[in-house]
């Protein structure tokens, strides 16, 4: 149980770093600060709620800025890059690779990031702006411009030589580049195969074909779906003639991997996925407050559809009672099939080829739990109120409201990414408005029929 | 745009595939697959109802089925595995890696499992029984034990040399190990570090410590958050005397990462993560009524409170219809708390030195978001209503649901990690049973108070 001593340690020492800091020992802190690794601290300031969190950065010593901030979330970063000079940004920025520099600067305001760019030298300006051109979420974006090309007309053992001169490989190096004349790929010269190949071998006779080279728009999401299915650790990137203008590492695509992952489960409670978890509570609040302003239109919705029937409601108090069970279990239901729905959608399992069977099993499934707890709940409610009607009621309203799941949860979902909008973020609200919206119309208007 | 047209070539094939399928073309399709990477044809599979899959299973090349089992999630394997022979599928097995073997027979029932051992050869047989010794979830279940060791006191062209005798590396090299006489870990030579240093320097010179070599028993997500820290491709695993016992590669710790991400998102609607998109449906309607029943026990407690106030609803049928509002913004409103917590808790950034602040914090967006929604809906009922007392009445049980709202979405699922329930399980349903039976017992009561 090494390691999760080491975990443990991890928890301790924000304790500790939090008590220090109350207590005012900040020379103390600081040391702390300078035996942790970059990425730690970055752990540690995502941990720390804001006051303690402007503190322990101010602790920090600033050569160790550019590796924390390329670490943080999205919001966390902003929180602290604001308060920053242009001239100390500019400097924690060295010796970042520069797509990390490209995604510090891409949260700025524009004067702020341009004011920063000014600070460095040409070259490394250069690389940046070139790297700021690719849209955000495209191939491009993510990509290094750090990596080692060859030509494959030379033996192995001219590659060895010249990469002891080089003396030192890009992070995450697991092949080289071939290119032609023209800076076109050509293929890939995997490092392993150059330490198992004999050095008087041509450099064309061992090298890969590099097929399936990513296109420099391609969109992140696809382009870590490629990298989970192939298990590469990195990749080369061409533009549309096949010119190799970077390299995109595995790093980066767990960040990619994670994000998306953590979109759909955020998205779906109307959460912001980059959400500082200490943000600033009025911030916080105005965010969340859109989601609550789309439920309220939902249950503004599902009281009027109660309202229609207010004359039934007036005339037995029960219904009122038993109105909200049908609702309830249509959305959970439902939801069920949305979450399921999403996922397939993200991880590409669902297309115009299948939806037609997923469909049918979704509206399958509701016809068999819909029987079940129609029996379930009729029978509560008939033990309970002694009302033989209402117990058929409620299990035909929910039947037919957990069918109506099953199909809504599998359709809004796939209509919603036709319509371009993010399934994650508007399917659960939608869902659920459709199934409370239909399971009080079947209950209540049955009851205003019947009874 | 090139890799966009190669993601809807992808698509196009399931399409023809199944066309393929339904007309009977079955020779052209076991062609079609035999051009197909194997983890493409896991892709397929996932993506295909039952009936074809089954089909195509047969199609394919047995000599795929180990690489293809290996991509497949759990239930879709399960489903193809369970009519697999014994020796067809010990055969399978062959060539590939001891974990992925080992994953794949830890799925299978103990018997069938014993069988397929007994078809393997005795070497092979022994690697994956160790494999299996290792309790699920653990470093020792996903690691390999597929690497290269080499001596401390040789030199690097020693080293070189050997490597080109041995002609081929195992899958995601980056590292070789440096042992002692007692098997003991006692550094790491990136290979980089091989291809840049002069051949007469000895391995102990160049080596790096390795003295964050992870423990066999850790769990697997603490292995993927400190793979994610420290951007590794690859890691030593040791047991509690420090001996070198295997290897963990990036592309097993990116199937935690995405198994992780997506429990937390299927857990919150009640799927089992492992639920295949087009699972049996008798099956899939068994699993999800686990969750339904749950929340009929919800249900009926947010109907028990409501039948308390069943008078009250006789007076005024108003009340029954505006009465589902103000749970229903509770629920919204804290289950992006609790969203957001069990993101937290996930990543390991809420521990006890913070939940005080957080707690705080949530409590004060409910107050903020409270008072404007308590006017907002305050405001509406009075205008639809007429009737200034019930607007009163809607918006102080809205600020008071909103508020308990906040402070139950951070309680309950850190209390539920206490007592080790898994809070992305339980959180939601718990939560939505909170701020329902409030929301309903703070607005009936009142409205019975002052009505």
């Amino acid at each position: 149980m090494a390691e999760q001593i080491e975990f443990d340690q991890a928890h301790q020492a924000l304790q500790e770093i939090t008590e220090s800091l109350e207590i005012g020992r900040f020379v103390h802190v600081r040391r702390q600060l300078q035996d942790m690794e970059p990425e730690d601290i970055a752990h540690l300031l995502e941990a720390s709620p804001r006051k303690s969190r402007e503190v322990l950065w101010q602790l920090t010593d600033p050569e160790d800025y550019g590796e924390i901030l390329d670490e943080l979330t999205e919001d966390v970063k902003d929180s602290l890059v604001s308060k920053m000079a242009p001239e100390v940004l500019a400097e924690a920025t060295e010796g970042m690779e520069t797509d990390d520099v490209a995604y510090v600067l891409r949260s700025l305001p524009d004067d702020v990031s341009r004011e920063v760019l000014s600070q460095m030298d040409t070259t490394e300006r250069l690389l940046v702006e070139t790297a700021l051109s690719y849209p955000e979420g495209s191939a491009g974006s993510i990509m290094s411009t750090d990596f080692i090309t060859i030509r494959g007309d030379v033996d192995v053992d001219v590659v060895l030589r010249y990469l002891r001169i080089k003396g030192e490989l890009p992070e995450a190096t697991d092949a080289l580049y071939v290119i032609d004349t023209e800076n076109r790929l050509i293929g890939e010269l995997p490092i392993t195969t150059l330490l198992t190949t004999q050095p008087d071998i041509p450099i064309a006779e061992v090298m890969e074909d590099a097929k399936e080279a990513i296109d420099v728009n391609m969109i992140d999401s696809d382009v870590a779906s490629l990298f989970e299915r192939r298990n590469w650790v990195s990749a080369p990137i061409i533009d549309q003639e096949r010119k190799l203008v970077g390299r995109i590492t595995i790093d980066d695509v767990v960040d990619v991997i994670r994000e998306d992952a953590e979109h759909s489960m955020m998205s779906l409670a109307g959460m912001d996925d980059d959400e500082d978890t200490f943000a600033p509570v009025v911030k916080s609040a105005r965010k969340r407050s859109i989601w609550l302003a789309a439920n309220v239109l939902a249950a503004l919705a599902a009281a009027s559809v109660s309202n229609m029937f207010e004359a039934t409601l007036e005339q037995m108090a029960a219904i009122a009672v038993l109105m909200t069970i049908v609702p309830s279990m249509g959305g959970v239901a439902g939801n069920q099939t949305v979450a399921l729905v999403i996922r397939g959608l993200a991880l590409g399992h669902i297309g115009d080829s299948n939806k037609r069977e997923l469909l049918m099993k979704e509206a399958l499934i509701g016809v068999l739990n819909g029987i079940m707890w129609a029996l379930i709940i009729g029978g509560i409610v008939v033990a309970w109120k002694g009302n033989w009607l209402l117990g058929g009621i409620i299990s035909a309203a929910m039947l037919t409201n957990l069918v109506v799941a099953g199909i809504a949860g599998v359709s809004i979902p796939i209509l919603l990414k036709k319509m371009n909008i993010d399934p994650a973020l508007a399917g659960g609200m939608a869902l659920t408005t459709v199934t409370d919206v239909i399971g009080l119309t079947v209950f209540l208007g049955l009851a205003t029929l019947l009874i």
